[in-house]
């Protein structure tokens, strides 16, 4: 649906390319690293999520024609756009796999690459994993809470124009079991749901016909929308009539939906109607301003609902809407860069880098991951940022690294997985993730060591900038 | 960029679709109104956005043949399929222009078409229309408070993937100067800006060298980002060293920038700085976590800050995230419709509607827009929803019919504008809004007058909803 040129990026990626370009020095080797600050929903992980859908953007990525022409209406000189015609990313990038659990202020993804390449390839990268990985985060809060009930995207209405694409791609990594998004479905291969809408009830005389008409057309999955009128009084009874229907015809009702009022009240009132009907196999599906707090408040209501449709709080990210990922430059032309700002903590780490998941010798992930030079290979002791004075050997823990080569020169070096089986292994992975970070309030922070000789690499260069 | 076909829908919208066409209903006409609940923001006005857009997707709307395969594995009847085959929106749309102040509970837009064609446009006309009026309006909020300052948008990097390019143009709708996001600048025309990010100085030794090369490529608009190592010890003096060279070569240094740190403090110390060199030309733009409160309480505190770059907050619409917008059966197969929730203000309005703003001699907006059938040329007296008992005369004042036909037989009725033309008439459009719906804190909010016709055929029809 979407051919995204590379004129996808911020102006100032091509006037510093220009720069770059013009003092010949775009051809120098940089790396920077990806990451963000801070989980969101005030929670204690994330859902990384984007990489494969970036991979194949990146792959392809090139200034049309068009592009070419807007860009010579805007002043750049024509050596520059002549290399601009010819460009093409070549680099290589390091990442952590998609779906899996990361944590904020350590690498997620590593560019390696030309200057002008890593530049120009900035703003996308950070467009499409910011924005997935928020919603996989999203929608993986509320798959934990809902258990094995289902959940649905119904976001795209209100979603943020075609961010709502994306946004039922990322649900679906997340846990969430199909989406209303017909176009989403059709390109990556999710399953798709929908049933009717008030204005189907409206546009007939009578409630009754409508289901019936229904039912009629749609006899498999049927879910008819009981509260246009009076829930309880009118809707649930038609619905019920019309399931009798069925059933004389060897056919089942799927579920009835609540889309309004207390959802706990209508579920429990709404379920006695159809048990006592002795339509215990219909299902209840609600909907209406659902988020991870409301669904575990209708779960510890015992609301009998056994199918959620999220639509607004899960395709914005509500209430964060953005993750806030940063593209840092550790080395340039063969040296380590740092960034010092008066904020100590938004000092970055230099060089290239490698992330390891510590696993005990029980399996279970320690509470910290280790951030060491690419070069190192396995990390004696680890510096806890926290406590500068405090070391932890970690040499006999197994220690797993997470940034792999997903990209070389420009071609993508893993198989590209379906959203099935991305969904899968970010499931898998968020299974090893203890409690204590899973919780919705005050969770546990997942925490960082630096390996001792990438310390002392930083030290070293700050006090050289100090100098 | 984006090539949106017909699936871009929710699957429920071609399941009823589906009843419609196999019970022989799909070509009953419809009425629909599009409206929203509340303004976003807690604000006191919405700007609306993104009509034009849509109209000029819906005039192409279609299901290609890739969409009609993938529907065929989603069991939908062939002869559905067929008829999909040859779907084309051939509707009337009746809307407010693009640009305009719109409120809450009000028909913005009106779509008369077969019951099947009004249905299938739902969810790309919420969409569009939804996210566009948010940004459009979180932008005007930033334009009525910097005054004559610049605003430009940096958002692409968070925003919610591709809604970032509807997000750039509803952003200058809203009144935005420009955007750092090429592709939307290519395709709607609108001024792009950008300079340089803290990679730029850090891939240098120095940061004066940094400054010098980019200065000597960029001699025009050249703007230096100040803040990446220490502020005013090294980055304002290197900027004035810069600046220096540049006037000995005929030209002058735009501007600096920061993006990091107390922005009041830092602007007002690089003032005195470039002041003191003789710069008072050179601009300060500021950028970092701005809205529109930051950039009240800036101008409080009187920092000299001439451009302000706004990312996050105004691509995400930060806090709300999304308009309520919604899409209501107003008039099917003839009939008027209504939906009754519980909740008595979700009453919808039957019958296909008008809306008029009324003036008064003064020429002053009186506070309320009048609702009335669209069959009503001149409202005499209009019902005030919150006193019911009471009427107020209007036949002598001016009324201007805010529905105007913009579609018919699918073909767009009016003169599609520049951005800029949209931009322009929504500035002139807010010159007349009182100031009491513009403050930011518990703004007025504009009332609604129900037409005494339309009111008594509300009633008429609750009533026999009732019986």
């Amino acid at each position: 649906m979407f051919n995204i040129s590379a004129t996808y990026t911020d102006l100032y990626q091509l006037r510093m390319s220009q720069a770059y370009f013009k003092n010949n020095k775009h051809e120098q080797t940089a790396v920077f690293d990806y990451y963000f600050r801070k989980n969101p929903f005030e929670g204690g992980y994330t859902i990384f999520a984007g990489l494969e859908d970036l991979l194949q953007k990146l792959k392809t990525l090139k200034f049309t024609r068009d592009d070419l022409n807007f860009l010579k209406t805007q002043n750049f000189p024509e050596d520059f756009l002549n290399y601009l015609k010819e460009f093409r990313f070549h680099g290589k990038i390091f990442s952590v796999m998609e779906g899996d659990i990361v944590f904020p202020n350590r690498p997620i993804l590593r560019v390696e690459a030309t200057l002008i390449e890593a530049q120009l390839i900035e703003t996308i990268l950070l467009n499409l994993l910011n924005f997935q990985s928020l919603i996989a985060t999203k929608a993986c809060r509320m798959r934990w809470i809902a258990g094995n009930r289902a959940l649905l995207d119904f976001g795209l209405r209100r979603a943020q124009g075609p961010g709502g694409y994306y946004a039922s791609r990322a649900a679906f990594i997340g846990g969430f079991n199909g989406t209303s998004n017909v176009i989403a479905g059709e390109n990556f291969n999710i399953p798709i749901s929908g049933t009717m809408a008030h204005s189907f009830v409206q546009s007939y005389d009578n409630e009754l016909e409508a289901f019936r008409d229904f039912a009629l057309q749609l006899p498999k999955q049927c879910v008819l929308l009981v509260d246009t009128y009076n829930t309880l009084k009118y809707g649930v009874p038609n619905a019920i009539t019309v399931a009798k229907e069925m059933e004389a015809r060897g056919e089942r009702l799927y579920a009835i939906r609540l889309d309004s009022g207390d959802l706990a009240y209508f579920a429990k009132e709404s379920r006695k109607l159809l048990d006592a009907a002795g339509l215990e196999y219909v299902k209840i599906a609600a909907s209406n301003q659902l988020d991870e707090y409301v669904i575990k408040s209708l779960q510890e209501q015992n609301a009998p609902i056994d199918i959620y449709g999220v639509g607004t709080n899960l395709v914005i990210g509500k209430p964060n809407g953005a993750l806030d990922g940063v593209y840092k430059l550790a080395v340039s032309n063969g040296k380590p860069r740092i960034k010092i700002s008066e904020n100590l903590i938004k000092i970055t780490l230099p060089h290239a880098k490698q992330v390891y998941r510590v696993t005990d010798k029980n399996g279970t992930w320690i509470g910290a991951d280790v951030i060491s030079l690419k070069t190192e290979n396995h990390i004696e002791t680890m510096h806890h940022p926290f406590d500068p004075f405090k070391q932890m050997h970690i040499g006999d823990l197994k220690q797993e690294p997470l940034l792999k080569e997903v990209m070389s020169n420009g071609e993508i070096k893993i198989k590209i997985r379906t959203v099935a089986e991305i969904a899968e292994y970010s499931r898998k992975r968020f299974e090893q993730l203890p409690l204590e970070y899973k919780r919705f309030y005050n969770p546990h922070q997942y925490k960082i060591g630096i390996s001792s000789l990438l310390k002392k690499e930083q030290e070293t260069l700050i006090k050289s900038h100090k100098n």
